[in-house]
């Protein structure tokens, strides 16, 4: 049905040997020998690239040859496939008559900025239009690629419906504060839709009402923060995964649904390491052993720790007494800092932590409220804290007694106007014990990738302090 | 290593005989004989439902049964797979002691509006925090899923990899001019990007910058559009496919790229057709036989048609003469509207039909001019319309050509502020023919499980005359 006019970098290293091959792709590098001359051709389908091998007979091809230049556009047709089965590559494709099978589609300028060497991350996002022609900032695209068709595998698997809920809310959801409105351009004094818009900070109060229609329910999609933060973890456009079901027994089967899908996706990443891994890595970044090495960790028989918010304050100031961190005292009620969360999970646990029941003035409102002692109320909710980047992923059971959720968002005073009275009436028809969480895909894709920014993680990233350049 | 503390209906019905289950879900309906109860249970994660059986032996269990109501949610724990070969279902579950083994997780009020007969949508739209409850609903929202992974699927195969492009852009891309403005709810003077930032209308341009850095990519992501068109066919929020590579040789390439997709679609749906098609569907909506019967009509041997715009007005001034189309005349040089479009493709081809080369100025900037004589210039572009429904995919080569992209941006008056800069550069390094096509998601899955309104294609819909409920 489908007629293939050539073949992709990807499916000549899947498919083995072949008749004559047409590829196209960029010139990655050409080396230009007495008798011989190879191209490195890339065609951003695989990390890897093909060496194209030109024998030199004559002086007849020399020209075309000394005209070739990185990050050209070509063509090649009826190239031979030569098994080298000694050489780096399994094979190598020959082409006899240049002159006939070399076609450039695509020229460059003497400016053109991106060559065979390794660039800098920070060379490279001077040249957002350009740069994911680098094969690290190229083969982290296919990487999270991958790891989003890994996500929608395993919700697959465990019966989960992948919905899509709105962008646009007339509710701040969290209460966060930090929000973008909306409206349109051609709105005069009556508003688009009626009332205040927003761009959605996160879409749980919405799953809630599938998930009590689904059982399970995921989805994936931005999220909007207008937050001040400009730190290599905060983006004001970011991609949100986020999970919701019904019938968990306890807030530990919330992490270990959380646990199974990240093992799912680093099980997947092993398997098609050698696709996934890029060959050329900036310095700045973590070395692709150092990389394999974490999955293989995070894949380790034993089940990720998990402690309580309170134990976690405990081992805080135990640590805070022996060297003090720089700048919070860990104290309890207070939230965990960037600085802690870093700690625990990359100098104390050297692994992915859970840390549970959080105090209630932390968090949001609608998460379950444990039975404590006055003073003490904490909620029955989880962040999940990773080594060199903290808080992934944060989750909770919700609060599905009418009658407890009516009074905290009393005492919260929350805008009672009725915008959520929607959200509360779903406590009074066939309510279900239900929980679940939001994981940052950015900081996700960069802890599994080894990037430290995740602006880097995201094609063209939108934050604080970022114009937007493109 | 994930410890499955009951079986989703979908499992039961997948895995085959079992020992004790316990599963979880909401009542459907309950039927109370002398000597027998029948509970129908669903639980969303599949369109059928689960017949539990509760023998009668005393009247112990009578005031439990009474008391059972449609939508509660319920608990039921080690009950017996029972084969019933005979029955339409292929198993019961039987509960020996009610009092132990079924327990009530929540209640209803007495107004719980969804029963167990059929609703119609124009009464479930009322009740939008509810109505995924409903076969119909939930089903269209499985199907959506399934619509979803399915793309996934193909676009893996054909080495495309998924890029997410950002939503808050400082360009209008198809200068379509009804757009929504964003800003931070806090921003003062200075506007939080420091720009105008607006929500996309269509990631096409930055896919561009993309493909030419992976030769084939594709985005999912939601669009935005303050039009004022409140039909069945408009959202403000929707959903569009977009999907973009290098190297085609014509727009007949990509035609045949999207009928591949949607017939890849197809396929799946009806691999999984006894899980996908709804039990329970309104009177307004397609029989599950028409449905089917679509569904295998897509897949017919042919390829579904292609003609050129010129050839379409043809046909279409003919029909004119025949009978008038009641809104407008089709003449060459206008875009085709919602009636013709229609027409061609319910009335005339009665299938998908391609048109290709449409009028210059029908379309945007950045579509690849055709060699044509003056006065009738056409760019070799292509919309898919489906019968029912018209137009639900577009899509073009793109000018690769930097002086005739220039030219033509000129000629419009576009814009040269210097916000496409980046865009214009694409064309100067290392360029390389290049199209792609954008697809509403939405249309698609009304098309394909016949409901005829694409509002209610999406969970909560934003459309131009509706307020945000929820």
């Amino acid at each position: 049905m489908w007629r293939r006019s050539y073949h992709t970098v990807k499916a000549l290293y899947q498919l083995g040997p072949q008749q004559e091959v047409d590829v196209k792709g960029w010139i990655q590098s050409i080396r230009l020998l007495k008798k011989i001359a190879f191209i490195d051709l890339r065609d951003g389908t695989s990390s890897k690239t093909l060496k194209i091998a030109i024998p030199i007979r004559d002086s007849s091809p020399l020209d075309l040859l000394k005209s070739i230049k990185t990050g050209q556009s070509i063509s090649v047709s009826s190239a031979q496939w030569v098994p080298t089965p000694h050489r780096e590559q399994p094979f190598e494709l020959k082409v006899i008559d240049p002159l006939k099978r070399i076609q450039v589609l695509g020229d460059v300028t003497p400016q053109y900025p991106l060559q065979k060497k390794s660039h800098t991350l920070q060379f490279l996002r001077t040249l957002p239009h350009l740069k994911h022609r680098s094969n690290y900032m190229g083969s982290l695209l296919r990487f999270r690629s991958h790891v989003e068709l890994a996500l929608a595998t395993f919700f697959q698997q465990e019966h989960f419906t992948k919905v899509t809920p709105p962008l646009l809310t007339s509710s701040d959801c969290e209460g966060a504060g930090e929000l973008f409105k909306v409206d349109s351009t051609a709105a005069s004094a009556q508003s688009y839709f009626g009332r205040q818009t927003y761009l959605t900070v996160s879409t749980q109060l919405h799953l809630e009402a599938l998930a009590l229609a689904l059982s399970k329910c995921w989805t994936l999609t931005p999220c909007f923060r207008a937050e001040k933060s400009d730190t290599n973890r905060h983006l004001s456009e970011f991609w949100m995964l986020e999970a919701e079901w019904c019938f968990p027994k306890d807030v530990h089967e919330l992490t270990l649904v959380a646990e199974n899908m990240v093992k799912a996706v680093v099980k997947s990443c092993l398997e098609q390491k050698d696709e996934l891994i890029p060959h050329i890595i900036p310095e700045e970044c973590e070395p692709a052993e150092i990389v394999v090495q974490r999955w293989q960790n995070l894949l380790g028989s034993r089940c990720w720790p998990t402690i309580t918010y309170t134990e976690a304050i405990e081992i805080l100031a135990t640590q805070h007494k022996k060297q003090a961190f720089p700048k919070y005292e860990p104290k309890w009620g207070s939230a965990l800092q960037s600085e802690h969360e870093k700690w625990l999970a990359g100098e104390y646990f050297k692994s992915p932590v859970f840390v549970t029941d959080y105090p209630r003035d932390c968090k949001a409102f609608y998460m379950k409220q444990n039975d404590d002692e006055a003073g003490r109320e904490t909620v029955a909710c989880f962040d999940l804290l990773v080594p060199g980047m903290g808080e992934v992923a944060g989750g909770s059971m919700r609060e599905d007694n009418l009658a407890k959720l009516v009074q905290e968002m009393d005492r919260r005073q929350m805008n009672r106007k009725g915008d959520l009275d929607w959200y509360v009436a779903l406590r009074k028809e066939g309510s279900a014990p239900h929980g679940g969480y939001g994981l940052g895909v950015e900081r996700l894709i960069s802890y599994l990738y080894g990037n430290h920014n995740i602006r880097d993680a995201i094609p063209f990233h939108r934050s604080a302090t970022g114009t937007i350049e493109l």
